[in-house]
């Protein structure tokens, strides 16, 4: 079984256009190739307010498929370390055998989240982009706005979060790496109002968004919401949106902004979701004209999880000097 | 993040009573403590006719918990493989960092399996135990028996596979390895009229045992059954059981001889099944009489193996020469 640190994953694996390609396919798969993924695992730990995640995936004729523990761990800041953790593994789908492991600290998944972002904006956003707009100001954030740099041209950033703090320090961080303006605004409501492309990072329990904001060629990303008590948007955001895209329809009803967009509204919402594998497979359209009002509604995949996995894994092995490798072979009964 | 080869953990824990008193008192555990154990995923790959499963249980108030990989591949023999493979790691309650990974190869699962048969045999097969039966001959097989050794003294096993070569193989390993006599038998029929205890270790998807071959004071085991289309016991030989004994209610309802005894019964039969910790907290008698037929479903729990888990990273964090640490600091965005 070979071994790899943070340090050697990100030598290899970087958030850029081939990452955006390899999760692009993965959406695609999910639409037309046979893939299992089970519904995910979760272990919600009240006492340190931290959950723990795993996700899985097998796409039908690979040689691997990944397996993905994530954590957060909300009051981690209290102890001077970061809420999200995590490690991958890869299975062989031939043997069963273990046959990696990326001990990668929640790289992984941060790349193949803001890539499934950059994925959403290619197909959904406008072409001509003024101003993107960030809700939240954590690790993702910053992920995000890389990732759609890779699909889009843009001169502004609008930024709002709850923390002045944060939000400064977004700005100057941002600034000084992507070299682009980000204005800190007061209110989710400016951001929205001013900006072409929205992504909401954040993992509100309450909706941010509401539907009064909305305007002619807005697109909405909403990554934040993962679980059962989570929400961005407003459900008559959903409601009033020209296309409402998710990635996997099924979980979006349960853990995504579609879950409370069906609980709230007639249904009918939910029924007309499109998977963004429909898109990227070219089966359906993805924005259709320049006044399209159009939300993707993302909680993450296995697939994606797996595709990032067997990317990281292809590169890691060709460069040969990184990587642990524990010779560990079975003892049988004696 | 320490972790440990096969080697390693075995040097550190064997099948001995110490391993059974921390399998009993994780039953009880299910039964008196806040568990959170998640339903198991799975990813079945037919290609390979394999499945992996993944288990994981949470005690409330425990400072790690466990996550276990585990694989059967049932056609690695044709590679010259073993079919079980597996890992399990321990991730921390308090900030959900992964403290330690087992590269055990399924070897706790063996162990925490067996001794959970021998929990159940403790308090559910008659004190004076003349001969045990085993119905098949794979690795469980003999765990199962060195397991049985812990709790009952008998002096003859009778077995029944259906490959004549692993019936010979088995008889003598076991007769060297234990001391014990074995005779290989020509029917289930056979070891189950002769038997005080049966355990079946089979992954047969139709029942093998059959209901007319009961006899009072026989107590059967069934850890075979973990997945919906297996099956080892004729639904009707739990109809006629005095005593229903399962590890996990719900669970076995899905995956074990429950399911299919609820599915072609009038319910009565899983209504009365009672959980494995019920007993091992003493809050209801396990046997009655000499006279009781009593069954035992289990299909293996994630708070076994958190319990297994935790039991080693005791001992192989004290044995400080082994274990490989690897440092990995998360790195910020930059």
């Amino acid at each position: 079984m070979m071994i790899f640190t943070e340090k050697e994953i990100r030598s290899c694996v970087g958030l850029d256009l081939e990452a955006v390609r390899v999760i692009e396919e993965a959406f695609t798969d999910l639409a037309v190739s046979k893939v299992i993924t089970p519904p995910i695992m979760r272990i919600d730990i009240e006492e340190s307010n931290g959950e723990v995640d795993i996700k899985s995936a097998y796409v039908a004729g690979k040689p691997f498929f990944a397996i993905k523990v994530s954590s957060g761990f909300f009051d981690n800041y209290k102890l001077g370390l970061p809420s999200a953790n995590g490690l991958m593994m890869i299975v062989s789908t031939v043997t069963g055998e273990p046959e990696a492991l990326f001990l990668d600290n929640g790289y992984l998944t941060e790349v193949r989240t803001a890539a499934a972002g950059a994925v959403a904006a290619k197909h959904l956003a406008k072409e001509e982009v003024q101003a993107v707009g960030i809700i939240g100001t954590g690790a993702q954030a910053r992920y995000q706005l890389r990732a759609l740099q890779l699909v889009r041209r843009f001169e502004q950033v609008l930024v709002y979060g709850r923390s002045p703090q944060k939000v400064q320090a977004f700005k100057e961080e941002v600034e000084k790496e992507l070299g682009i303006e980000v204005t800190a605004c007061s209110s989710p409501r400016q951001v929205v109002v001013s900006c072409d492309i929205v992504v909401t990072t954040t993992p509100a329990k309450d909706p941010i968004i509401k539907a009064d904001w909305l305007h002619p060629g807005l697109h909405i990303t909403a990554m934040g919401s993962d679980a059962e008590e989570k929400q961005e948007l407003e459900a008559e955001v959903l409601n009033k949106a020209d296309r409402i895209i998710c990635d996997r329809k099924d979980q979006c009803l349960r853990l995504g902004e579609l879950h409370h967009a069906a609980e709230q509204g007639d249904g009918k919402t939910a029924d007309q979701a499109i998977e963004l594998g429909e898109i990227t497979a070219k089966r359906i359209e993805g924005r259709r004209s320049d006044k399209d009002i159009t939300v993707c509604d993302l909680t993450g995949t296995g697939v994606q999880d797996t595709a990032i996995a067997l990317y990281a894994y292809k590169w890691l092995k060709a460069q040969k000097t990184s990587g642990l490798i524990i010779e560990n072979k079975k003892i049988s009964f004696s």
